[in-house]
């Protein structure tokens, strides 16, 4: 049987995925999943995601170490350490910490996502990594993959899904079994990916952070392939998948 | 303000559509809209579309000159005039006729828009016209435009994500707002028009069909703008918008 691939285009759907048994590869492009592979590629150990700000001051509290960072309404709060730019995830400031991030949608998404055996985190910067990851262990353990996309509040995003569609249309053809939503996500892709984050920021979410002045950051999250990192979500903590 | 373009992906959401006062333009290419589309360029005078069976032979006992037709499971009922293949209905068989139509999911979608204002049912085959049409009635009565997707079983699907793309392709560009989904429908639209039914055949409900033998149905419903004909669903009847 062909592995068949799918996308659970809300956030509050990530649990059928997981009731699947899939492989997830949960995606936040603009910006949390971009922030990840910027942080784990800048010498971050862990990030640790969280759903509320309540779980991120109370871990904040036993580990004055850990690096407190996110944002809510697109903005840093006031007591954290950093907001939830990719940019400012520099060698300088995280190398070998630990970082705690809550943000709106992304870390939510991917706290829906614990219960499952494989998470992997995908942005543009890494989706031939991700992608190439995902579809060896998905051979390997004869599962299914499942995107499960972030979305702004929950809500359908288009950089998501163009972002999903980047990562699947790396998957060798043929071998894999694309439901609709998968195969519209690669087309989606298909169309843009000649000038990619000029059709990203005509989504809702890209318009807001360009309102609010994060417009470095969409640029940035659209370098297609720029790490080839892997981030795994498992027992709680992000790492770089060894 | 701009006329807002919204896609509703389910149809079992098109209670949003409905609430929010929108101009509703229905799909489902294969193959309900087809059809009606088809029905009405053969000269049928009305299609009642029904949620139900029994509804559906209620109506008929009521007035047995009306054609029944339709499906379950992709196939015509034994009791049924015809079933839901745009290509049974021909002048010879339609001319002058009313139709009593019920379908898996389209006819079911149609009835949820029921107490929507303005009503359209779109296809690939009258892209344009409906677009056209919509346009016209949007910027006239100041109304935002959503497109309902009937899916399959209330799921979303290829063909139908494409074919609001084909229509929302053809809205005047800078006096809209597209949503998130609208601009995915667009770009995926774009990026398999071309080669329309070789990429629907790919979808869920195109395979299925095929299994079926409805093979020609695919090709006959992914003909882009073959007819000026714009049927709307008003009172419980779709007929030829004068």
């Amino acid at each position: 049987m062909a592995v068949r691939v799918d996308v659970e285009f809300a956030a509050k759907d990530a649990y059928r995925a997981v009731k699947r048994g899939d492989l997830i590869i949960a995606v936040d492009a603009l910006r949390c999943s971009s922030s990840i592979v910027n942080a784990l590629a800048n010498g971050v150990n862990a990030v640790i995601p969280t759903e509320t700000l309540k779980e991120a001051y109370r871990l904040r509290e036993q580990h004055p170490d850990f690096l407190l960072v996110g944002e809510r309404k697109g903005c840093k709060l006031k007591s954290f350490d950093l907001g939830n730019s990719p940019l400012e995830f520099v060698r300088e400031v995280v190398d070998g910490k630990t970082v705690i991030m809550t943000t709106t949608s992304g870390t939510r998404a991917l706290v829906r996502c614990r219960r499952a055996e494989h998470v992997l985190v995908g942005a543009f910067l890494n989706a031939g990594a991700v992608a190439k990851k995902a579809v060896e262990i998905a051979q390997r353990n004869k599962v299914d993959v499942s995107f499960v996309l972030a979305g702004e509040k929950g809500l359908f995003s288009l950089e998501d899904f163009l972002c999903a569609g980047a990562i699947a249309s790396k998957f060798p053809a043929g071998t894999f079994d694309f439901s609709d939503e998968a195969l519209a996500a690669v087309l989606g892709f298909e169309r843009v990916k000649g000038a990619l984050s000029e059709y990203v920021r005509k989504s809702r979410h890209a318009r807001h952070l360009t309102e609010l002045g994060f417009e470095r950051d969409i640029e940035f999250s659209c370098m297609l392939k720029h790490f080839e990192i892997v981030p795994v979500y498992r027992d709680g903590k992000i790492t770089l998948m060894q």
